[in-house]
């Protein structure tokens, strides 16, 4: 199993993708049907659209990329595909479309049959065990919140510090990521923007110059460096 | 119908309900059977220790409050209130925690029939259509995110301006909420902390210092000044 995945796919300042070049060459080297999942719709736009600026942009990078909205029958183009990568949007969206098209299943499968996958936020959001530490708001309600299980904790991408000069009262994600395990048992892994996973099989490996930050229920929070990934079991 | 609907219990420096201390005492004035929803669980303390903190402050206010987790049969005591308050914390375990008990109904029936209703956050956003514009985490699933309705828009509490300085790359606040009117069609209101709405059957009123921000499918948000609030039909 071959992952990436990012926090976000654009970093303050730059363009899209553009930090990730490398990382997306190598994964996908060789890849001749690459599918990109645009259904997390950012900015509402239509799927379409989201996957006319993807294919540009990997075109650039000397990939071709076809959107799964241009698929007669996209459960087959997932299970040929030899490629996958699910952009960042709206994670309820995106699930709830997943469901409804009956694409989580294939998708699971194909990527645990060895097909490279690329995330990047709500894309990333969707390889961990459930997307309940989305940031989204709820504007659709799927059946469910499983996601593809890829990884085995959840995570929470454009993981965010509490700001000490904040006098916003709502709740700090660290808080939340809290909350959250007053309810759920995994581990969570909080992906600051400018951090990615690298998943090869059991070996995941943190990339980026910063840390991420690592919630597992009844522990205090500790900080992950760049490198090998050590994982509690759950 | 009367309504207190604030965007947050607390003000930055400030205590707990302090600043709406007197709206509360007019709204619950005479009240004799308070009853407090603690399902919120904020920080995920359990229900009885969330009670216990509202009714210490309501106690300090003159108000005498009980929380719902004390009565033997919540529906009769959401039945036979004749004032109810529900706390901030977490929108979707207090929608699940009301649709699993059976209260969602009995509570709409009852602030219908004229008993006084005050949420503070979750609370507020409670009183909307859905609870599709939290910003809270989805650490729960409910069976659907309809709400009380009690007012016919949606509530986006602790709204928060987008921020110029901001190198994240997260959603701001209104983009979000522009993406939930892709796929819903009733008017947002994003209600900044400090503010507060008080309605009068079809009279709503914000108060506060700031003004709210109103956001309508297909047109450009609009800022609403504190006083009589003018809103569409959808």
């Amino acid at each position: 199993m071959k992952l990436l995945l990012a926090s976000t796919s654009t970093l303050h300042g730059g363009t899209y993708l553009d930090y990730l070049k490398s990382s997306i060459r190598k994964l996908f080297s060789g890849c001749s049907r690459l599918v990109f999942v645009p259904y997390a719709r950012p900015g509402g736009r239509s799927a379409s659209e989201y996957s006319e600026m993807a294919e540009a942009r990997f075109k650039e990078f000397g990939l071709e990329l076809r959107g799964l909205e241009q698929f007669e029958d996209p459960i087959r183009a997932i299970e040929s595909a030899d490629g996958v990568f699910t952009g960042g949007g709206n994670s309820f969206v995106l699930l709830k479309t997943l469901q409804e098209a009956g694409l989580l299943e294939p998708l699971r499968n194909r990527i645990r049959q060895g097909c490279p996958y690329m995330g990047s936020s709500a894309g990333s959001n969707l390889a961990g065990l459930t997307i309940g530490t989305t940031n989204d708001m709820p504007i659709v309600h799927p059946k469910h919140l499983d996601a593809l299980g890829l990884v085995p904790f959840n995570i929470n991408p454009h993981y965010l510090d509490p700001d000490p000069n904040s006098h916003h009262m709502g709740e700090t994600r660290e808080t939340r990521i809290r909350e959250f395990h007053v309810f759920n048992p995994q581990p969570v892994l909080g992906l600051r923007e400018s951090s990615w996973l690298e998943v090869d099989d059991e070996r995941i490996e943190l990339h980026g110059p910063l840390n991420a930050r690592l919630f597992v229920r009844g522990q205090e929070p500790v900080e992950c460096p760049a490198g090998l990934l050590a994982l509690p079991r759950f």
